[in-house]
Order: structure tokens, then C-alpha cells, then sequence
């Protein structure tokens, strides 16, 4: 028999989690919860290949990762899979969402046309309890209109290097952003959420995170949307905005033009 | 000092919880906590009253509650109060949402006029992760307009006996139910999630859990709509259906003529 490549989505709460990448230093990651999974399953251990690498604390409601099998002449389906892993994962904070048969030119990173990320933003005085987890809380009242006309000079093909981690290991800092929305959910006279949705087909490390951090400088007053444009153009990590915590940030959505 | 009375409005993932009300069992609830986290702000042991007993595992995003409290001459208002209690309670699964000042003759159960509690039910093949111990979880396909059909003859007032669980210390069998609203939210192909609201002065014992329970017979397609009526008529709970699971259901909003 020959490989068959698989296709997962994945759902995960990042909490507790040393990210997606395996670790050198034990600690737990989702690939090797989901490579174990995998194993108990089937008897093999097969690598997982995915989309991209979410950092520690980051969540996922549509991570995609792939892996090659040998199962024999068994019969298996996405179906079959899906179920037989998720018994595996122990139904916690780990899901497969779906499990699919591609072709074996499929890759989940090099494939991926589009990513699609969301960020979490819960303001209000009293502190979160259902989403602690899922939100960065914020007490300050924020303006989502000059957060959305700053966000808009980082729309287009620019040279990032001001929303760069150190630790980044992409070979060029030059970046396309294809979305920035940002809408604003009100729950009650006191408390409402904003959500940030950026597309593009890659970013570099922490870009999300620290471009949402820069524009809370300007939904909290602190900065001109104007001073985004500067910041981008000064090409400085030191004149950008904090990281963002990860805990409001979540891998949404990946579009691949075939599978 | 005279005493002065407050209006808290709680918020709590009931998770781990023996429900709100005091155990003599040593198990940990919704009112020892913040019971606590008032006797650690003031000094004083002051006594909670609240709108209703939620139980062990169910949710509340507008619990209310009213204790009496003699602060001496010390500057207090409502939002300091919010503020005080939520560093006491640690920035947990149970938050004070807003504190108010009221009137001697306000009272959380007495007081109350409407209740609404919310019922999330999650349909998909995949285990919940982020809603893990926040839905009622279920494989099947569920039919809500069926269900919906079913719901309206429990509308107005009934004998619920069939809905009522054993250990319900009600005087009488009888409420009156103002609304039942089954919505159906969509996340993608294979998933979406069932929402029940439902609006009365006061319920019986389990009777929204039980209700919620009986009208999944309804939604699988193994009951027709009209068995809820004969289920109703027949005032006898071993003719209505299970229990739906706590982790479902939350105490949403709480309505008062006056504060």
C-alpha cells in the first residue's frame, strides 16, 4: 500500500499550551498531542505538517495541518478519522474538526492562499470569567473608528520590521495585509467586545499581535491614527506598540486553492 | 450607621461549583465565595440573598443578589464596590458586574418580576472545546422548528408536574411560562448551535433543564410536537423527558419594576 496524505482542521484552546511547535524542553504542544493521537490510532507515528506555528497561549478554530499514512488495506474516511482521533484526544482542549483524503502535493504551509486571523478584545470594568482565557481585557474605552483608520495605512505590501519579533526567521520582513476589520460587539451600557479580522497569505512572528498593540494606542487616545503610518515607515521595533497578550488571538480560518 | 442595602449582579462560569446556595457538605459555591470576598473587603460577615438557586455546574451572565451592610461613615459607591469585590474574588470564574445602591424594601427574590435563562445546545460531529462545560453536547441533527412547535403548548400557565424534579420544594405545581424562543445559529457545514430562551416569573426545580430535556425528543424526531402536550397533561415527570445537562444553562437577566 501506498501513503495517504490526510488533511486535519483543528480547533484549540491555546491555555496551557506551549504553543503549536514541538518543544525541546517537554513541555506539552498540540502537534504532539495530535502526533500521539495519531499513533494510538494507528499504530505509526507520522509527522504533522502545519499551516503555521501558533505561539503559546494562541488559539485555533481552524488550524490546518497534514500527514502522510500507510494504514494498510483497512478501509478509513475522513468520517472514521475525525471521530477515532478526537476519542483519542479525549474530548478537552483539542478537537479535529475535520479529516480529509487529498492529493500528495497537498501542503498545508506551502499551500495556504490566505490566513485568517481574529483578535479578541473584551473592555469593561469588571474582569472577564467565561472568556478569561480568550479576550485581552481591557477596562479603557476604546475607539474603534480611529483604530480602523490607523489599521488602514498597514493595509497593501509594506516592509514590517516594525511589527517584527526578534526571534522572527522569515527571510524578508516585506509583507502583504489584505484585511484589517475591525468591529465592535456591545453587550450592555457597561461593557462591550471588539474583534480585529486580518487576512493576508503569511505574517511574520508576533506581526498580529503587535500591530493590534499599536493600535490601541490609538482606540485609547494615546496616538494619532496618522502616527501608525509613521511607525510603520520608521521601520523600528522600538517605535511600534506592545505585543498584544496571545490570549485574544486565534488562527480562524485557512484557504488553500485545492485540497 | 444604618444599614444600607446593595444590588449585586453576578456573572459565573458554574463550572466546578456546587451551584450558588451554601452546602453543609463542606462543597464550594457561587454565594461562599462572594460571601467571602465581602467579609474580606469590609470586615463584616454580611448574609447574600439571591434571585434564585442555580445549581451545580449551570451558568449565570445576570445572577442577582442583595445583602445589607453597615460601612460607617467611609465613602462607598457602587462602583467601588464592583471594583473591591472583583480583587477579592480574584479575577476568577465569578465576577460582580455591577453594584448598586437600593432601597430597604428591595429584594432579590421577592422582587423579581421576569427571569430569563438561556439553554445552548452545540450540534456537530467534533467534541466541543472552547464551550466544553458551556453546551449541551449532541451528535444528532436537531429539527427546531419541530421543536419550537412542541415548545408553544407549554406557553401560559400549567401544572408542570411532569417538568418538576423530586426534591422541588415549590408549594405548587403550577407556573406560567411567557416565552420560549428556539434559535438556531450556523458556524459552518457540519455545525451550528441550538439557543433556547425562556422567560417566567419563577420555575420549578429543574423544570427549564426538564423542559429543555423533553423537547430534544421532539427535535431528533422520535416524539411528535403534540406528545409535549400530552406529556403536559398527563402531570406525571416519568411521561416527559430526561434532564438536560446543567452545563447548558445559564441565568441570563433578572427584571425588577424598581432598584
Amino acid at each position: 500500500m501506498a501513503l495517504q496524505r490526510w488533511k486535519l482542521t483543528i480547533e484549540y484552546n491555546g491555555t496551557g499550551y506551549a504553543g503549536w511547535q514541538l518543544q525541546t524542553d517537554g513541555a506539552v504542544t498540540v502537534q504532539e498531542v495530535i502526533e500521539t493521537a495519531i499513533q494510538k490510532f494507528s499504530g505509526i507515528f507520522c509527522r504533522l505538517h502545519a499551516a503555521g506555528r501558533t505561539d503559546a497561549g494562541v488559539h485555533a478554530h481552524g488550524q490546518v495541518a497534514h500527514f502522510d499514512l500507510d494504514y494498510g488495506d483497512r478501509p478509513l474516511d475522513g468520517y472514521m478519522l475525525m471521530k477515532a482521533l478526537n476519542a483519542h484526544l479525549g474530548h478537552g482542549r483539542v478537537a479535529i474538526i475535520k479529516a480529509e483524503k487529498v492529493s500528495n502535493d497537498f501542503h498545508a504551509r506551502f499551500g495556504a492562499i490566505n490566513k485568517l486571523y481574529t483578535y479578541r478584545i473584551l473592555s469593561r470594568v469588571a474582569p472577564p470569567t467565561f472568556d478569561k482565557n480568550l479576550v485581552w481585557w481591557m477596562r479603557r474605552d476604546i475607539d474603534i473608528n480611529l483604530m480602523q483608520e490607523g489599521a488602514n495605512f498597514l493595509l497593501g505590501t509594506h516592509d514590517f520590521t516594525t511589527f517584527r519579533a526578534k526571534e522572527c526567521q522569515s527571510k524578508s520582513p516585506i509583507k502583504t495585509i489584505d484585511r484589517i476589520d475591525i468591529q465592535k460587539i456591545p453587550f450592555d451600557e457597561n461593557s462591550y467586545e471588539i474583534r480585529f479580522f486580518v487576512e493576508g497569505q503569511s505574517f511574520l512572528h508576533h506581526q498580529i499581535r503587535n500591530m493590534v498593540g499599536t493600535l490601541i494606542q490609538v482606540g485609547i487616545g494615546k496616538w494619532k491614527p496618522t502616527d501608525v503610518q509613521i511607525a510603520l515607515e520608521s521601520k523600528d521595533r522600538a517605535k511600534g506598540g506592545m505585543t498584544a497578550p496571545a490570549s485574544g488571538l486565534s488562527l480562524t480560518r485557512i484557504d488553500y486553492s485545492r485540497a
